[in-house]
């Protein structure tokens, strides 16, 4: 008798991912090896560069294989343990396949403290949006005071982390995001400087309006147009970090303007990065935003849909550009 | 009666510079202030970075005024001194006006040393050029020994001292340049391990089939559907030192493949600088340059064309891709 069920991928989109990207497949509630944990999927994380992994090349994460279920962040509850490590009732953190149910080593596995803030944060400004944000903007970006941060993706998981803190180390922030509620949110509740809108304004000239400093460190979600708007304005030793280019991964063609020129003129530094290569810094990290969080200088938005069939869904979302803060999927309750 | 000439922007160019670029001017051998020494011109060094400051744009140095003199390294004599630092006879390097003689403040001067090398070579080898390609390789590629270090331009004044350094630091080298005469160079003289001709080769499928195990370092002298080609070849947190983008000089419009997307998959670095961001550590960098040249493990070519009258020609063959080595005019004799 079915008991459990995952979600696989069942072809690799070309463009843009559809429905039939995903194959709901019905299983059985894997039984335990010893040593092994049962977990209960709480919060299931749908993010922008899973999107990488649907294709077959070569990238920093292996591609998803096909006919197999696709992973990623799952905040979810130990329910049976055959191993020291976690108690029936610990909420854990994991990279695990889109399921109802995982048998997961605890090695591969963080526990999530509930007392820091909700669980959910584990997936969120606690952790590895949080912690990009962190590290790319701190160490990529290397922040002084009174400098241009010029932030795209500004209302994403990311982006809206990124802002804050650039604001926490008095910097100038102008936020790029493409709906008037982000705006409003990126300006009054997350404190930026200046708004730009990628979607209404003449991207070019609203940033040369927003920037009459120019721009010191431009920490790029999207890539694409928008931020072909901001070399130009690149002062010198200017600071670009990397994190993602939401806009190509749909794209097999991405062509613009070429960067060279802008770079050397600018003497700046472009750098793609990802979380896992600070993964020796994440305790920094977590406590350093754990420590603003509780200050309410930190602040997040979740947007949660409810229902493990709806997980296609909240991933397709992400391209739509309309998700504010960070996009889960609650597909359980808490015991 | 004129006894000076010089050299003037004419106008800007629109693309391509032409003989209409410039203007030679008659004028008189200036007289000298205090404190000041007159410079007779020996050889004037031209370099694709000029074309960036015949346009009216923002960069790292201010573009060059219209109906002024276009200005540049220049290695000539004292003939007259009202200074204490210089005495007629001295040998000097310092960034003048393109003119026959120049009244020069010592203060922008640098001594050269004739028992170091040929006079010319602090205009190549132990100048710019070989400072360029030493801080950029050694501060930004970061190379360690058995990484594979790729150089465009590689039989230029900079790419030519690249490749060698990351031989003399054991790397394994691939040069790509685009004639026969500098493959041969940059193989058989300079010691690339291979070489591949962007002219004649399907770029890609080559770069690929010369760097088995990915690129390391990327030393980009030029940008373009060249640097295209290597991107795609990056290996986890692969360098690039971006020193020029001399194929986009003389274009209004620049456009190829973004990059973004394999910076982050690559979580590669791409930093554009100058040598003047060095300047603190050019004594290093003489010291250990000017060591090699003295083993036999740096050599170097140049190309000097003879006469003033020459001057706009040797630069227009900058971007014709057939200089092998520093591009040198030799304006007068030695006294």
């Amino acid at each position: 008798m079915a008991n459990n069920e995952e979600i696989q991928l069942a072809e690799r989109p070309e463009g843009m991912p559809t429905k039939d990207t995903f194959r709901y497949v019905e299983t059985e509630i894997p039984e335990l090896k010893e040593g092994q944990v049962l977990i209960k999927s709480i919060y299931i994380s749908v993010d922008p560069y899973m999107r990488g992994r649907m294709n077959d090349t070569k990238s920093y994460v292996p591609p998803y294989e096909l006919d197999a279920p696709i992973a990623g962040g799952v905040v979810g509850q130990v329910s049976e343990s055959k191993s020291d490590k976690f108690q029936k009732g610990d909420f854990v953190l994991g990279n695990l396949p889109w399921a109802r149910y995982n048998a997961a080593n605890p090695d591969n596995l963080q526990k999530v403290d509930p007392d820091l803030g909700p669980i959910s944060t584990a997936l969120g400004v606690l952790g590895m949006p949080g912690l990009t944000a962190y590290f790319g903007l701190i160490d990529i970006g290397e922040p002084k005071a009174g400098e241009t941060v010029v932030v795209s993706g500004a209302a994403g998981a990311v982006g809206s982390t990124v802002v804050q803190i650039a604001k926490i180390l008095d910097a100038r922030v102008v936020g790029i995001a493409g709906s008037p509620k982000k705006l409003d949110y990126v300006k009054n509740t997350l404190g930026a400087d200046e708004v730009v809108n990628y979607k209404e304004d003449d991207v070019a000239k609203a940033l040369e309006k927003a920037c009459p400093d120019g721009v010191d460190i431009y920490f790029d979600n999207v890539g694409g147009p928008v931020s072909d708007a901001v070399y130009p304005l690149l002062n010198a030793h200017a600071r670009i970090p990397l994190c993602g280019s939401i806009s190509s991964y749909n794209k097999k063609e991405d062509q613009g303007p070429r960067v060279h020129g802008f770079l050397v003129k600018s003497k700046a530094k472009m750098q793609g990065f990802i979380v896992g290569d600070y993964s020796d810094r994440f305790a920094e990290g977590k406590k350093q935003l754990s420590e603003w969080f509780k200050q309410d200088k930190l602040t997040f938005e979740e947007n949660v849909v409810e229902g493990f069939e709806h997980v296609p869904d909240a991933f397709l979302g992400l391209f739509k550009g309309e998700n504010l803060g960070k996009q889960l999927v609650k597909v359980a309750d808490e015991e």
